[in-house]
């Protein structure tokens, strides 16, 4: 990897801790995403269980809904961002669209499906920040019981 | 499986199917599902990636939002019926929730991911209803571009 590119994944990792800050803002999973597609943010979302009630708004499922109806092929060159190692459903959605390659913050308080998506060619790039680690533990260690549902457990 | 299960399972499927009818006189993709615990619906829904410009809104994830915040015990001893093969997508939210039966209308007009889910221990059964195949011919044979963007294709 490139001085640059390493420099580009800060920065749009960035914009998905900035999402996990602002879910934690308003009293949700601070689990943040973006989508990016070429140089461009083109969905960005954060875990939003609490605050919509919802089950299915992970992270990097609120990105893509954000993002709206793509093409195939605008999928198959984005990367998607998220501060923690996707889940099995997230893993699934980035399976079905054919997204090539997840960034991700950290998989040390969650290790999601990281080998099925490499299993079936995605490129897997943990940037294990400490800050993203922080985030969560300080969450799971207040709020288990809303962790452990989030993840199913 | 007793004759009392099988009506039970065919109940339900119609009830999914009514979804699935719903979503086609909106104008979408004719695919819908519902969430069941014991002997209710808890969740129902049908895709709407046509009607709300959503790609995360397949029939299955429709349905989980709509049940909203179940808890897991809630979860593992649910069925999800479904009028098409899930897709990778929602597989993956089947697998993150552990619900353990997928019960799904047909798998002749797209087969989803199956082989993983009972390879993780899903229960998956086929009612291979030749009325969900013809609402799905008629569909993609009108709209395949549709079809095939909402399979990422």
């Amino acid at each position: 990897m490139t001085e640059t590119s390493a420099r580009r994944d800060r920065e749009f990792m960035e914009e998905a801790l900035n999402e996990a800050r602002a879910g934690l803002a308003e009293g949700g999973i601070p689990i943040g995403s973006v989508l990016v597609l070429g140089d461009q943010v083109v969905g960005r979302g954060h875990n939003r269980r609490i605050q919509k009630g919802n089950p299915i708004l992970h992270g990097e499922m609120d990105a893509l809904q954000d993002a709206g109806r793509l093409r195939a092929s605008e999928y198959r060159r984005s990367t998607i961002y998220t501060t923690l190692s996707p889940c099995d459903m997230c893993s699934g959605a980035i399976l079905l669209y054919r997204i090539p390659r997840v960034v991700l913050a950290e998989n040390r308080t969650f290790l999601g499906a990281e080998v099925l998506l490499r299993s079936r060619g995605v490129e897997v790039d943990d940037l294990d920040l400490e800050e993203a680690v922080d985030l969560m533990r300080r969450f799971i260690g207040e709020h288990p019981d809303v962790w452990n549902e989030d993840v199913g457990a």
